[in-house]
């Protein structure tokens, strides 16, 4: 999928929402373990209660390699789930790869052709030659880590230089002349929404995805505050407050309703912002 | 495996040697694709020709996340056939995760109970609570990135504060201080061996596991002169030049003398620094 085609499915949808899933097996409702495959049962009725509300998904690579080889089967069905929609669903592997040249091809291959989705979540310490291998397959997206919603992001991603800029700030600076808009978003934690605004003064256009909104305490009017463009170029997840929303056998109107909700603050947002 | 017990088998097999089994489907010997599974053949043949020569085996993930479902299964026997080995190997997982807390804990389930791994190699952008979770599990390692051997390792890897000092430099202060030499070690690129001796004066009791000998063109020789310490303190990494010395039906025959050069290499280096 395209810049284009993602903004004209936001705008379809009137929703930024992605919905995160980490469906770690321990904490979906117990009826599931009945089904051959829990996960991805619970995964599609997922998808299924909140596709309406939904631009993207967010399978987290951790919560199916912990599962070994039963969980990438888990994962395998999910994205052939996903896909089956076509351009009507954004697809994100959130696996935060990054290694040197060579290696960097092959997980371009597991994630972007075996896998068949339409971004990646990368790790921007090893630099360029970790992070050109994703970018050179058409319509495919590098999500690059630039300021995480973690406590500790603060560590190493605020060290500064001599004139104060924070390492985050020279991830942007330099990853942005390493491609375009078109095919590289940043990862923004909403619990520093403040932070922003100075961010769209280095990447006014680029796309963000924002975690850290609902269980991390973000605000979504914040983030709108701050990181809407003229294209929307935000894309917000939610993991655990939509898909565990409720643990019985009512999990999947629970986690549409949760979906809604969030879609109709966005609506909200998106007309206030005249992009609808 | 811990500290000692590392030590003790780098004296017993007179190496610091690691093999690192990127093993590429389409670079392995035509004649194994007659196997069902050709990757784990090529891996057993691999790890029988090379291992009293080697001390540790990092098979890389991408190598069989490439492969899908597929390639996970290939990675579960290859672990599962070095555990067989018990404590004369040391395994390592080079898959560079990090995420948010929860996150990480799901990885750390899967490298080190599904699998079984002695150690993981994580990416340290997004700081402590990213990596407290892996140092958790007893006898377990992280090995964290600090200089990597890749040409952009300099985009951010040598950002540097006001005091020069540099990202990778407050990687290594910041990180040794959330545990001991006994479960974390540093990825430190051979391609920058005078920079070993700065590192060594951060980090002095640390193991650094060292790719970029071969063909990313470090020297051995030089690593050992800046990186050794009385522990040896050393994993040095060889991937292709050991594993794709040969294409034919001598393949095994191939790497084993290439391990074997490097193990006499090494032991030349051991005794000189009266280790062994």
């Amino acid at each position: 999928m395209n810049y284009g085609q993602l903004f004209e499915l936001i705008k379809k949808k009137k929703s930024f929402l992605c919905v995160g899933l980490d469906s770690d097996i321990e904490k979906i409702p117990p009826f599931l373990k009945k089904f051959d495959d829990p996960v991805f049962e619970f995964n599609k009725r997922i998808i299924d209660a909140t596709v309406n509300f939904t631009v993207a998904y967010k399978p987290n690579l951790a919560f199916y390699e912990s599962r070994g080889v039963e969980g990438l089967i888990s994962l395998q069905k999910t994205i052939d789930y996903l896909n089956s929609f076509g351009d009507n669903i954004f697809t994100i592997a959130d696996a935060k790869r990054g290694d040197i040249g060579n290696t960097s091809k092959q997980y371009a291959k597991a994630f972007f052709e075996i896998f068949n989705f339409d971004a990646l979540t990368v790790a921007p310490y090893m630099g360029k030659d970790s992070i050109s291998p994703f970018l050179e397959f058409e319509n495919k997206w590098v999500i690059l880590l630039a300021l995480t919603s973690n406590r500790s992001a603060a560590d190493f991603q605020y060290f500064e230089d001599k004139n104060s800029k924070k390492l985050f700030q020279e991830v942007l600076h330099r990853s942005k002349e390493w491609s375009s808009k078109e095919n590289i978003m940043y990862v923004v934690g909403a619990t520093k929404a403040e932070a922003l605004a100075d961010i769209r003064k280095i990447i006014p256009d680029h796309f963000l995805l924002v975690p850290g909104v609902g269980v991390q305490g973000g605000s979504l009017e914040e983030v709108a505050r701050y990181g809407m463009n003229k294209k929307c170029g935000l894309l917000v997840n939610s993991s655990r407050g939509i898909i565990f929303a409720s643990n019985g056998e009512d999990f999947a109107d629970k986690a549409s309703a949760k979906a809604r909700v969030l879609q109709q603050e966005m609506e909200f947002l998106l007309k206030e912002n005249n992009i609808i």
